[in-house]
């Protein structure tokens, strides 16, 4: 089968949104009057995002799913993608279930595939996502990591750290009981992109950004860029990941070496994890509850913005934790 | 150097067109009222698209030209791009040159880096590229491969098999003097995309396509998706492949190897030659003269267009010649 025979079977579909989609050099697109376009790409390399075993329609779903949640980070409603892909062979047990986890998807978020290339090399996916934001008087809608600002209240969606422990599982430095271990890994494989939760949070949150690297790397990314600090409390964001319920305390135990920190380690700089991080003022409390039920997404206040620069970790009791917590660096 | 640093030190330079640049989770930009965006995406791999020893500057250049060969062939004009990176170590004496010969190419067309990613993995370089197309009283103005009609005549610009030609150099299967070689590897290396060429046959071209996969293989598409056929005088052709001149006829001397055979090859099968492969109507012979006279691109007429399906190519006297030329498929 041939890069066109390949294109033509399992990736061109008939153009709903766009004006012109798959087929021809360019891509047509003709955003909504008074919307701005939201745009961005991420790539995706093997045995560095996704283990070489990876199901193909798992590694659909997460490609797709890690650019939506960009979106979602910016609170923007997802209108199509565009997907390069670079494959050792052009095989169609590979093409047929990456396609297809592909496209459920971005069905289920009504994202069209526009355009895109497929070569011959070891295996890449690189997807970039256009979504559409509202400009209203004249002010853009996007979150952006800019706006935080201090007295603002600290949130994050869902769960943390679940992706790390199946990475730490299968490479073979943790052990937990395989249900668990299970769970973990849907996680890590099929990470659930924000968008509602961020579409809700438009005119709400302050500031936004998805949680890929590790929530404290992440959230340096938003005292950076809005110029101000935090508190965080590491014991709330270590309940935060799910397979701690499901590891027995007991000695001798498959998890019962997960200690404390360890558990505080994985949620906040596990990486992996595609929720939304986000701050809104003390006042929008019920407004961000209000948009965490309207959503169907869980949310957790996980500290607050402070004037004073700089990151404080503190544990349940409110005492300082030193922050021997590093996120991840593609290149480090 | 780390992957943040990396994107601050060489990527990240301030919007200007854009509503938001590099730095967020999403770049914004807003089209002009009345306009569409255009939209291509193109991903390099090493060993198949370039050479491991290519000079990183031009590596640079090409991987934008490239895609924005695609933005001519649909008569938009370049406005912002994404770039996402796997490279196998961070280096700086890589990514200098390499930003150098991007920005380079990107100032020239105004067409500016607003996002994009970086990942460590074998080098792969993907570019999405975005330029603007107008809307004249609801019609898309934007050239598509679909609208040749029986009776236009088929024009290519600039130089064809070149590109070709230096692979074939580099491969060892041909030899032709040193300033040729050197000529045709530069076309190979640092390809020019024919922007301005594709913004002047708006309203005047009625398909148009770029020369990538080699000048036959890319006409079936205009053919296929117009459902037409065409006629190729394949010596015309033969005589655009710029290194012929400066190959000697003599036997024994380097090029006199290349027989007319050859030359037709590289010309209607090369690839990589990134020029428009565009058809007009027969009464708009002037008007293209003008536009390839205003973009300072030469422009030759190769054949016309025909009711009759298939592809038909003759010799210089006008005779039958087989179709023996095959295009490029990334995967056979």
């Amino acid at each position: 089968m041939g890069e066109f025979d390949l294109i033509e079977r399992y990736f061109k579909r008939p153009a709903r949104q766009a004006v012109l989609g798959v087929g021809d050099d360019c891509a047509l697109l003709q955003p909504a009057p008074g919307t701005q376009l939201a745009i961005s790409c991420d790539m995706l390399v093997e045995g560095r995002h996704f283990l070489s075993t990876v199901d193909p329609l798992r590694l659909g779903h997460k490609a797709l799913a890690v650019n939506l949640s960009d979106l979602a980070a910016c609170g923007a409603k997802p209108l199509a993608f565009t997907l390069a892909l670079a494959l050792p062979r052009a095989e169609e047990s590979w093409a047929a279930p990456f396609a297809q986890g592909l496209f459920a998807l971005a069905d289920a978020h009504g994202c069209e595939l526009i355009g895109g290339d497929t070569t011959r090399g070891p295996l890449n996916i690189c997807i970039t996502v256009f979504g559409e934001v509202p400009v209203l008087a004249g002010r853009s809608q996007a979150l952006l990591r800019s706006g935080a600002q201090a007295g603002d209240e600290l949130y994050v969606s869902g769960n943390l750290g679940d992706a790390r422990l199946a990475l730490e599982v299968f490479r073979g430095t943790l052990s937990v009981p395989a249900p668990v271990f299970e769970a973990a890994r849907l996680r890590m494989e099929m990470p659930t992109p924000r968008v509602a939760l961020g579409l809700a949070l438009r005119g709400i949150a302050t500031a936004a950004i998805d949680v890929s690297d590790g929530l404290l790397g992440d959230l340096g990314h938003i005292l950076k860029q809005s110029g101000i600090g935090a508190t965080v409390n590491a014991d709330i964001c270590a309940t935060l990941v799910a397979a701690r319920a499901g590891c027995a305390p007991e000695p001798g135990q498959p998890g019962a070496e997960i200690g404390p920190d360890q558990w505080r380690s994985l949620a906040l700089a596990g990486g992996d994890d595609y929720e939304l991080l986000f701050t809104a003022p003390a006042s929008q409390r019920e407004a961000v509850a209000a948009a965490a039920r309207n959503s169907q997404t869980p949310v957790t206040r996980i500290g607050q913005i402070d004037q004073q620069l700089g990151l404080r970790l503190i544990n349940g009791k409110g005492q300082t934790l030193p922050n021997n917590y590093t996120s991840f660096d593609h290149f480090v």
